[in-house]
């Protein structure tokens, strides 16, 4: 018998999901979960997502190396912002990174009564969707949306989890069955979708260029796995 | 240049939206703006939303007659529970009618900032989506959901509305714009859709076969307007 696989389309929402006994996949694609998984593909230790930037600062006098946005923005005192790009092997092997955004170390937060936590985006798609496979276990895909609204972008990822999940698992309530009916018929057209995300829009006002690679498939396959508060890759344990 | 349009997926999300100077429609397609359409056509001369099953034992008390739902079940003392086909015009003509329910009066309640209040369901969709049409504001579509989760049902007319908007109304953010990019290539199959729907699935162990009716179009052409704390038709004002 199939597993259930449910979604939160936001973090508003998820007081309502029952998190025990089940894996909780953080999906913020633009950018906190690509991010850390561009973190320890180069080889970072962890990466220990905190919720405030007053905390952060804390850590990063204790000798951490720091990185996050608020609003999409870089804190000026931080090691790094917020791109995927900046987490480059020379600067982050070895090192254990403090990361705080948004959205995204608040859904790390939020999902802490599941049994497991897993950090997904399109840059580690198939390790999440192997792992989740294998687990025989009911499934959570918690997207981080933007501000607690829905985004389109963390949507279109989970109705991609979904979707490639369709032979053990089985979503069990509307939101999971909107995305996939809304997934059906526009396989093969991303860009198409995310083309109007509001999340796209802000990004070009401010002048970032990251999307493509938040969008790519694959390219950093790594499982992170929430551990004593830091996440860590499950393939390198 | 064309007005805004947004649509709220769920009461929770509803701190998330401005609603100053806008019109809110309240959608909950199964039932209260089904029942609420149904009432108003067949002669009510309003359906006041109460928020408390005993706020409406009270002005029962008081001689109105009462009608709702907890959990689809109706409440043993109410005079009509939440099925449209209740509310005939031998039973309703002429009399003002207390409604509450789990899920619709409570969007209501919380649309109180908004300039215009009305109910929308797919049996007065072409009533709400030529008011909107001519009245040159931004619009915010609240959906009833259930139990402050996103549902089918109350998704697929907000859809629908956007879709008939697109002369006049733009969707400006990313959960309006799900709804139009999932809407586009489903056209035509309410009941494919619909059919998953877990609301759906709840209404068949409940034995409730109010489902047709409550998406047949323009069976109730009417506009319910709240107007001091009563839903009025608009058309016989």
């Amino acid at each position: 018998m199939a597993n259930s696989i449910e979604v939160i389309l936001s973090p508003s929402l998820s007081p309502l999901y029952e998190m025990d006994g089940k894996i909780c996949v953080v999906i913020d694609v633009l950018r906190a979960t690509t991010t850390l998984c561009a973190a320890l593909d180069n080889g970072a230790s962890s990466v220990i997502p905190v919720r405030d930037v007053e905390r952060a600062l804390e850590l990063q006098k204790e000798g951490l190396l720091v990185g996050g946005e608020r609003n999409g923005i870089k804190i000026p005192e931080f090691d790094f912002g917020n791109s995927p790009k900046e987490y480059l092997p020379e600067r982050v092997a070895n090192k254990h990174i403090v990361l705080t955004t948004t959205n995204g170390t608040r859904a790390i937060d939020l999902s802490e009564q599941a049994q497991v936590v897993i950090a997904g985006s399109f840059v580690n798609i198939t390790q999440v969707v192997d792992y989740l496979e294998r687990s025989d276990r009911p499934v959570v895909l918690f997207c981080a949306g933007w501000k607690n609204k829905v985004n389109l972008e963390d949507s279109l990822f989970a109705a991609e989890v979904i979707s490639r999940l369709s032979n053990t698992h089985q979503e069990i309530e509307d939101a999971g069955i909107l995305l996939s009916q809304w997934r059906t018929n526009l396989v093969g057209k991303k860009a198409e979708i995310l083309d109007k995300a509001s999340h796209v829009q802000r990004f070009r006002k401010l002048g970032v260029t990251d999307l493509e690679y938040c969008v790519s498939e694959d390219i950093h396959p790594v499982l992170p796995v929430l551990i004593d508060g830091k996440m860590v890759d499950q393939n390198r344990r």
